[in-house]
């Protein structure tokens, strides 16, 4: 059966959306993306992803098409539409199809944003069985821009790390700058030292996660310490625990990082114990 | 008038040319480009740009989707259904559009390549006015990813550089990583001293540009020295010139940098003459 997907307005099945070779997004990757987790038909966290997409589209000096409440009303009509129950919701503003290719900006006032969005079902994900076993990572090389705060479609480089993690016999890639762990390709990346939780500081280095800033907020609220500090390879393999977080992954135990065991080699309490956390909370606030 | 433009083997008009949203040019900047220049009707360093996007598709674990063969075909039929007189053809190739978006590559027997090709006319090109006045560049620090070499669609960046460069009342913006230029936004950059030309040698660091290669073999064969090295914007502008070369600006004068006068201000005879060269032995080797 074929999705129903939002494009500029409409609603269409999938085969039908289509934008035109001249889309911005398409030739200079000049756009921004976010994604919402939907668990029990409801939207998680869909007012941290609204704030961060507008930051997004300023820095690049792009407007905000939609209201919040447009947004939230074409997030609700797809989640409808394609009966999903648990999965996501991929909203995706370029700068438009200007009239011929240009590196200069096209005119707002002429060429008008191209808007996508369009959902993903997958039943279950609260109860993911990765969950259980945990994930293994490697370390690569972060080889990608310097303002990875802005969430944009500039995501060769992760797709890349995903496919040597999968080359490696490992499920994600975890990406080293400077001697220091920056993320994961698609999560933030967390280790754990007893109750203390560390994890890189906010910066351009890094995605100003959704679930990195709730679950943070969870630990405190739980009297875990958080340290937030870069830290390297070495220091993850030694830790009693690690994990990533992510709006499609919420809090996921990493259990191997480049081929050594980490603390047991299966997922540890306090990963496990935040993952159930901001399972509870998210679907609580939910809307 | 609308153009004809190339969409995965049918030439249409520029309006019926659409992708899928679920491309992966569209989705993650999955996707490399070529420039071809056309002067009187012709297509100059054509059998370099071939070599370049291969390396491209190689160093992306991507297949060549037509022959040079078949690709000479579709950028003679395009030039002469648009009647280019000069100009250029614009030539993308995605990793195409998957039934869903994954960071993980589609499987290649399934999900067929896109490949767009387009025309620019651009009338009189090799007379550009701005070739007798030069350009105006600023220095901006060098925030793109680290395979510079492959020419992948990721031009948010340089996008926003020019952006800079013109509310800063410029043409262009030189990027600066580790206080040594790595090249313009959409070129190589050199500075001239005395006989010697200056340029940064081939690495990952920039894009090994097609006329950059023809423009220094040129420069030998005329008994000018070259030598192929990084340089910071100090040095630039203390150099007797300056200059810019790429596939839609052949030798282009820089005349001024972050405010400063290059020798005189005005263009160069080191950078006139190479132009000259370049732009005769192209128009004598085109296809």
């Amino acid at each position: 059966m074929s999705r129903i997907v939002y494009l500029n307005g409409d609603y269409l099945p999938e085969e039908e959306a289509k934008v035109s070779i001249f889309d911005r997004g398409f030739l200079m990757a000049d756009a921004v993306y976010e994604v919402t987790a939907v668990l029990d038909r409801k939207l998680t966290d869909f007012e941290g992803h609204v704030a961060r997409l507008d930051r997004s589209l300023n820095e690049l000096g792009m407007a905000m098409p939609l209201t919040r409440d447009e947004l939230l009303e074409v997030h609700r009509e797809l989640v409808k539409r394609n009966d999903v129950v648990d999965g996501g919701v991929y909203l995706q503003i370029t700068r438009g199809a200007p009239s011929d290719r240009d590196f200069v900006f096209p005119d707002p006032e002429t060429t008008p944003q191209t808007v996508v969005l369009f959902t993903q079902s997958k039943p279950g994900i609260a109860n993911s069985p990765a969950a259980k076993t945990g994930i293994k990572v490697i370390s690569i090389e972060d080889l990608r821009w310097h303002r990875r705060d802005i969430k944009t479609v500039q995501l060769l480089y992760p797709s890349m790390g995903k496919m040597m993690a999968k080359a490696a016999g490992c499920d994600d890639a975890w990406m080293v700058e400077d001697g220091k762990v920056t993320e994961g390709t698609s999560n933030n990346a967390y280790i754990v030292n007893g109750n203390k939780i560390i994890t890189r500081e906010l910066s351009h280095d890094i995605l100003h996660g959704i679930t990195r800033a709730a679950v943070l907020r969870y630990a405190r609220e739980a009297q875990m310490e958080v340290e937030e500090r870069a830290f390297s390879i070495a220091e993850a393999q030694a830790a009693d625990e690690a994990f990533i977080t992510s709006a499609s992954t919420f809090v996921m135990p990493v259990v191997e990082i480049d081929g050594a065991k980490i603390g047991t080699g299966t997922p540890g309490p306090v990963a496990a114990r935040l993952r159930e956390i901001y399972l509870d909370e998210s679907m609580k606030a939910a809307i």
